[in-house]
């Protein structure tokens, strides 16, 4: 007989760990413990089927029990939940949900999946009916009843994260009116707020309400079918629906009771092999902690596809395979409307707490080439170290083509590449796919060109009123949006001009997007002027969060 | 003054090398000889005019000759041309097309950007009227022209390349009968032959006439508006309109003519930084040889992106700085209908010509996941060293999410990744963008399950009676599709039949698509068989070459 694996949680990690652990090894024993009612089901498609976009419930169910069993032979018990371990006998207590009994099960390893659960701060009337969390398939099971039975007409979405986008489009797509509240002054606190500005603009074209920097303060009973939302500064929401989708915490009361290392950010403390402090208890998923590559740090990411690698790895590892957990880079992508935001590595944010040198470059570049119909611009920026050039992050926001430059310069960051790296990349083009010179690439030039000193960059928030801060537009771009203080010479009649520039200041060129600016800063520094150009000109300035 | 920068030929390669010399030198004289009648145009565009997808012929010119000169100060000088160079002296004789003088230009350093020309056999006939090549504006006015003043119903395209694939899919899009003829078996040469069967299929679904391994003999005098193409066959085809898109080949004459090397392929041999043999003179895009980075041959690619990176670095080792161009990996897209084509690296023809140790995988990975609508598979196949796993190709057809794997694995070659980083990669995942693992991953798995030897690859060529086939689709599917003298046990029975199994002969394992035939090589080798996986199953067998 071989090992005995029990596997607490059988969704993404718990399901991939199984899976692999019955292909490395047919004699081990395997038994996955889930909680709740169901094997492996699609979590990432809850908010499509509350919209209805999938159409079909049992579409969400992509693991079949009978396939666990018959063809990897997984011994799966759902609504069984394990309440105990005990190390030193190397044994859990698990509970029949059904019927309450509670037996012993021995194991060789352990591998604890139990995943993150929502957050649910203690704020008064947080209990009330008619406030749900987006967990698992009961949860939108009870959303979708409440709302026909009491054929709701509005919602109030309480966060502003990936699942609190995702629910506040699709009850939208519904036809509920969606007020979205969140506390921070930005929506995809993953991202930089800057590149979030077009989303806060394209959800309110959408209809949607949008309250930022204003947390709840408590739920209070109300005529209509949910409790009224009051928040920290008095606005009082009403709606027949309040979903709750303010981030999420690992579930750790297991291994904590276990006396497992817990980490400062409150998720099981791994190793490269997913190993937690006791050799023989593995631990994947959402619960976990995990390295950031980009940083350094311990990071939480609560994600399907590092969930599924996790589990993979353990499972080598448990029947002594040499696997090794590279960490996280915490590439991410969601959709809003018609909006794609997606982000890899590091945002800025996160390297100004790091305390990691970085630039950033921001451009506008198309999906595909102007001359084909349907081109979208996008909103790309790309994080490097400005000694090495080294690629720390990527963030894109657009109609089309996002999700591809993303995974683009991810695969780029996974393999250490540089900013030059990023100008030679060779990249599909023809007319509907892209560009001769790809975002990509241009994110690159522009990056390299200031390592290199041809074109240093700066930033809206370094413009300096001791500076001669030059435009380069044309009058009628200047008429429509004027920069204070900016003196306009369009980039055309520069070299004629070029007299008027001062010898005396640093000259600060900007433009639309920062490409004619780019050729300011050229001629300018040719002819022994000190300049920077404005990364992504008048286009980022309009995107600068507010306030 | 600074030096005098003379450019042949203004598309692509040499706008591009202009505009980079004017950012790095203020001072330079830069001059561009172009012999056709207009700037930069959008050569990639010109089958979409035809089609009327680009409505409008304005938006070709891309480049406006008033924006070289008033933003880039570049003397342009279209409906010139350069007839002759004289390395002595450093001088190149100049026609003007307009007015027939000829005038002598004096160059510090000589860029020869010439392009490629249609090739044109000397097959009788061949110069007919109503036989049209496209490669500029003109070209393309001509077809327009002939297809409104004849009221052209039907067209015969020689060639399935990119021009001939697209321009098929623009006239039959304009209503047009289309046949197109190519002598080898396959359209789109540079991927391998079971990539473009599906291909194939779908232009003959679309209403194309297609004829493979089937050239052209000659063209005869018809009835109709243009020649009677007749082929090596004996096969004629009539029509009102004769496409000749066959390929391309270097235009050297100039170069050749002035002693400049030339390389075995026929293009202008270049060092690394577009260096030609005489130390003044550097030539860029569709006329020079260039490295293959892959094989470290020699190679032919006329594609933009490339020739507008050569285009940057002439400028700069112009300039005096350090840049080398790092060869090409043939990054390469097309549509057809609603199939997207696209590669990078090598093909499989090609290693096996450059004697390269390699394996590949074949598999169908999804562009989002199935319980998200409007799912479509793609076919993907992945080329690698079966020893170090180095990622040396790839190729994909499919109706979505194509280019974007191939743009992630171009990044991978061109950063030297193995399959055991496809594995690892961290790409974008949401319900309607991709998987939790992603094709680029699984085509990662499936290789590395190969080096590891958890589960040997094979394939459909190397199938042998003396073997065991071993078949583990359901009974349903096996009735479908049946495959001769293979033994059928569906998977899920597998461990109860594993006494049917020879202990004597190899099991070669197939199933659908690969999947479940990899379960059951993992069964099998952990009992103690020798078992092989037929990479992509039914469905690569499916996309076999025929014949």
């Amino acid at each position: 007989m071989g090992q005995r694996v029990l596997i607490v949680g059988g969704v993404a990690g718990g399901a991939s760990c199984a899976a692999r652990a019955r292909r490395i090894s047919e004699d081990a024993e395997i038994v996955v413990f889930e909680r709740g009612p169901y094997a492996s089901f699609a979590n990432c498609g809850l908010p499509y089927h509350v919209g209805g976009v999938i159409a079909e419930r049992r579409r969400l169910l992509v693991t079949k029990p009978e396939l666990l069993r018959d063809r990897f032979r997984i011994d799966l018990r759902t609504r069984h939940e394990v309440t105990r371990i005990n190390r030193a006998e190397r044994t859990v207590e698990v509970r029949d949900l059904e019927s309450g009994s509670v037996i012993t099960e021995r194991y060789d390893a352990l591998v604890l999946s139990p995943g993150a659960a929502p957050l649910r701060p203690p704020l008064p009337g947080i209990d009330s009916e008619g406030i749900f969390s987006v967990r698992n398939i009961p949860d939108v099971d009870a959303i979708n009843g409440w709302i026909e039975t009491r054929t709701a007409k509005s919602a109030v979405v309480v966060g502003g994260g990936f699942i609190g986008l995702e629910m506040a489009e699709n009850l939208v797509h519904r036809g509920l009116s969606v007020t979205l509240v969140e506390m921070l002054d930005q929506v995809m606190p993953p991202l930089d707020p800057e590149m979030v500005s077009e989303v806060h603009t394209h959800l309110r074209e959408r209809g949607v309400n949008l309250c930022l920097r204003d947390g709840v303060a408590r739920f209070e009973p109300s005529g209509g079918a949910a409790p009224t939302v009051v928040t920290q500064s008095g606005v009082r929401h009403e709606s027949d629906l309040v979903i709750l989708a303010i981030g999420v915490k690992p579930e750790i009361g297991l291994a904590r009771e276990a006396g497992l290392e817990i980490g400062d950010l409150g998720g099981i403390r791994i190793d490269e092999q997913m190993r937690t402090s006791d050799p023989s208890i593995f631990a994947v998923g959402d619960a976990v902690e995990v390295r950031d590559v980009v940083t350094g740090d311990w990071t939480l990411l609560p994600l399907a596809g590092p969930a599924n690698r996790q589990g993979r790895i353990a499972a080598d590892v448990i029947f002594g395979r040499e696997a090794r957990f590279r960490g996280v880079q915490g590439t991410a992508v969601v959709g809003v409307f018609d909006l794609t935001i997606a982000s890899t590595g590091a945002s800025e944010k996160r390297l100004r707490r790091a305390g990691i040198p970085h630039e950033k470059v921001y451009l506008f570049p198309p999906d595909h080439v102007g001359y084909y119909p349907g081109r979208h611009l996008m909103h790309l920026k790309v994080l490097f170290d400005p000694g090495s050039g080294r690629v720390l992050g990527a963030q894109c926001v657009g109609r089309a083509g996002v999700d591809k430059r993303i995974d683009v310069i991810a695969m780029a960051i996974q393999m250490g590449a540089t900013v030059f790296d990023l100008e030679e990349a060779e990249l599909c083009y023809a007319p509907q796919f892209g560009a001769a010179k790809d975002g990509v690439n241009m994110a690159g030039f522009i990056a390299a060109n200031h390592i290199r000193g041809d074109s240093p960059l700066m930033h809206w928030g370094d413009v300096d009123n001791g500076s001669f801060l030059l435009d380069v537009r044309s009058e009628r771009e200047v008429k429509r949006s004027p920069v204070p203080n900016a003196v306009n010479i369009p980039i055309d009649d520069l070299r004629e001009r070029i007299g008027e520039m001062p010898r005396d200041r640093e000259i600060q060129a900007l433009c639309d997007t920062g490409f004619r600016s780019y050729l300011a800063v050229r001629i300018l520094k040719q002819a022994g002027f000190r300049a920077r150009n404005v990364s992504g000109g008048i286009q980022s300035k309009e995107r600068l969060p507010v306030g």
